[in-house]
């Protein structure tokens, strides 16, 4: 008999070690074609087990078309049907529309060349785990759970967790954001926010203007989308108004993205007389603004700055982005899109075609952890920690690499453009050679043109780390150089 | 002095008081253009406050461009300058594209009729809350941040939290699925895996092919994506393969949508044998098919049946979506897509262009709380008790729904095709005039067009509520009758 040679084990469960074991047979042609499997009672007194498990097993092989059944007679095996399928072999690479090329083609995750166990990356402006006030967010989850656990887990609402909606109404405010017909989108993080605002308000061709360089992520998104990035150059200040102007006059761009606040991957702050003129030039041509509020809590120095959606009072041609998920919980996914609410309510349509609404849990805790007073006790750790690590590898900077410009005045990573025109991608690739890893200049171009910058991030790494990386760039560097 | 008529609150910080009382004292007039402003030192001693808080006040009005400052002289008022700019009023809802707009007009929270307090509802088929484990799901999310919790809350990866998708990868070769170039992505719930999917591989146009009626989400964003739907009738066994194999014939697809598992609305349940036919006619046009596994756990009756892409073997023509938050926390958004590798590698890329990643902190605590055991005393509990009430909802509708067929055999709605042509979008007006609501069936048609059926979920009513509303839907369908 078929189940004499069946031993069970006790890791699976047993109805799946009969399919196996049949379909095996069957496959092996131990079992052949109409011949008759033993009855279900006969199974399950040499098995040893209940009669409904092996009936599980006869059913699901019989829907797998393995075996069949006939009433009062018994079950028998079927032939294999598998055979009688064509295999299907997709050429999925080859399907992908001109939207998914463009991600996967400026994926920097399979562009970029990868960390290596023991390498030195400067790559990275993710923030350092450790500072992350761990114990506090478990006091704000089991707060929150004890509350309202069951609400949080079931159904919530596209536009967001009412209490955290309302807690960023107030923070907003906090930055001088008022006006009364402005509302607010929960999202997952600034990349989702972006993504509902590009989805719902272009259309390929459209020309969008934007700092240049600018945020890696944001250009691939809007290339994604098809549009025509023009990139506008910066000084100390911020993005130039003349070239702002010019650029708005000669394009017509349906929108204008800027990140006025500590602009990645510069770090450029623009000044508050700059955002009064952008802002100036943005209201005398009607131009939308996508504002990316970028890591605003991160400022080192710089006194708190508002952001251009400060200025708007009763307009509504700026759109924010906010994302608190940059250097306090990324892993969460947590921003926002603060809007004239015609706009919120049109999103909130849009997202909730995409992704329905954002976890409520993770909604929840997020603004229990806030209200406690523990993000301010984290910014200003964060601050000290980070602001000294940014000291030190200024230094370091200053001590090893011959820079043209250095930029930034605070977060998570630093700007450096070389004094000589070294192709930064050349330049990687020698420095990949001897274990050391940054982000060249290139990624944040709009034209996407060879460029003497680099990107250094510096949050995780050690000190000494920072030192010897920026030791061998600059090695490199001096070997590119023709006296 | 000016600051003779400020008093202090304890509720705001002393430095936006102090700007809010410039500011107002500037737009009242009370202070003119050029005059000069108290010394910081001055201020200071007057107010009993910090020198530095009264200089972060008066960089922020500089920065508002309320107040200038000239180095040595001190600080004075400016012209309020909001006023040089001129007031902007986009007009958003008339810059949304055909995708947005699609997402609007077919956005059900706003189209259908709205619950009202002490109304009932047959309209949702989100799960009754008082089912979750919350003590378990405490438990599981402390037992990962002991573990991790730093690691959690950082960065994650687009393709998702590795235990989750090992877990993902047993749970789905449990259901028979095999193949040595299969992967999985983890996505925020059913609808982010569609709309990766759908925003990778289609073009406005294209062909795609459905059980008819189908999924309301599903169809609002294949339409958003200007896809062209072609609808396929069902009977008790699923969709009908002629007509289905005519149909992929006379359009040639991009693609099918199936929901071969208590599909949604009806809650048919696609027979073996219907499975395998439907499989053969997709192999044998190597057309890809997205398989919707919606609710495939929560079979009262049936024996545990294959997915489609259980018969895939080596083929990759068949996507699978699989989402457990719709019955196990809904709140928490996740799900995922199980399809051949080089497809998820592509979905990877663009989910990055996306959302990134999918709350680290979610998905960890979820594979904890599955491996605890939790899940499947879940599923008992769940199944017995929304079988009850199944059961009960069946026989109230016999008692007072005139129907022609009443469709599924599980999950949290039944779907009734009533026995006369009666248009059920005017019926729920008048059901909605006595307080109770249904899904009328037109929401559900790939055409859009009028129906005689209606969906009635029960998850969260109470027996008389359920008995209650069904006597009046009744009643109101025996109005329409002209005997």
């Amino acid at each position: 008999m078929i189940f004499s040679t069946l031993i069970l084990n006790q890791d699976t469960p047993i109805y799946e070690q009969i399919e196996n074991h049949i379909e095996k047979a069957v496959k092996a042609g131990a079992l052949i074609k109409d011949s008759k499997l033993p009855s279900t009672r006969e199974a399950s007194s040499v098995l040893r087990i209940s009669r409904n498990t092996v009936l599980t097993a006869y059913e699901n092989l019989e829907s797998r078309g393995i075996i069949y059944s006939i009433k009062g007679k018994g079950s028998f095996v079927k032939e294999e049907a598998k055979n009688d399928w064509q295999e299907v072999n997709i050429k999925w690479k080859q399907r992908i529309n001109s939207y998914g090329q463009t991600c996967e083609q400026m994926d920097i995750i399979k562009t970029e060349p990868h960390y290596e166990k023991g390498m030195i990356s400067f790559k990275s402006i993710a923030p350092e785990g450790n500072l992350f006030d761990v114990e506090e967010f478990k006091r704000a989850f089991l707060d929150v759970m004890a509350l309202e656990g069951e609400k949080l887990l079931n159904y919530g609402y596209a536009k967001g967790y009412r209490g955290l909606i309302e807690y960023l109404m107030n923070y907003m405010e906090g930055k001088g954001v008022g006006g009364s017909k402005k509302d607010i989108l929960i999202t997952n993080g600034f990349t989702e926010g972006l993504d509902l605002i590009l989805s719902t308000y272009t259309q390929p061709g459209d020309v969008i203007v934007c700092e240049s360089p600018t945020h890696h992520t944001t250009l691939k998104m809007m290339k994604a989308y098809g549009l025509q990035v023009v990139g506008v150059p910066m000084d100390e200040q911020g993005i130039l108004p003349e070239e702002l102007e010019a650029t708005i006059i000669k394009h017509r761009p349906k929108w204008v993205y800027l990140t006025p606040s500590y602009q990645n991957p510069t770090g450029i702050v623009m000044s508050g007389e700059r955002r009064r003129m952008v802002y100036g030039i943005l209201s005398d041509y009607h131009t939308p603004c996508i504002e990316d509020g970028f890591n605003e809590e991160l400022l080192y120095s710089s006194s708190h700055i508002m952001p251009l959606m400060a200025l708007t009072g009763e307009s509504n041609h700026i759109i924010y982005i906010g994302s608190l998920s940059k250097i306090l919980f990324p892993g969460l996914r947590l921003g926002w899109i603060m809007a004239d609410s015609a706009c919120i309510d049109t999103l909130e349509s849009v997202k909730r075609a995409k992704t329905i609404h954002t976890s409520f849990v993770d909604q929840a805790v997020f603004v229990q952890y806030m209200k406690s007073g523990a993000f301010e006790r984290y910014v200003k750790k964060a601050k000290k920690y980070y602001r000294e690590k940014y000291l030190y590898t200024v230094e370091q900077i200053k001590e090893y690499i011959p820079y043209e410009k250095l930029w930034g005045e605070g977060g998570l990573h630093i700007f450096i453009e070389l004094n000589h025109k070294i192709d930064t991608r050349e330049l990687l690739k020698q420095c990949y050679r001897r274990g050391v890893l940054f982000m060249p200049g290139d990624i944040f171009e709009p034209s996407m043109k060879v460029t003497s910058s680099l990107r250094i991030g510096f949050a995780r790494l050690k000190k000494e780390e920072i030192s010897k990386g920026l030791k061998i760039i600059g090695e490199e560097i001096s070997k590119n150089i023709i006296p």
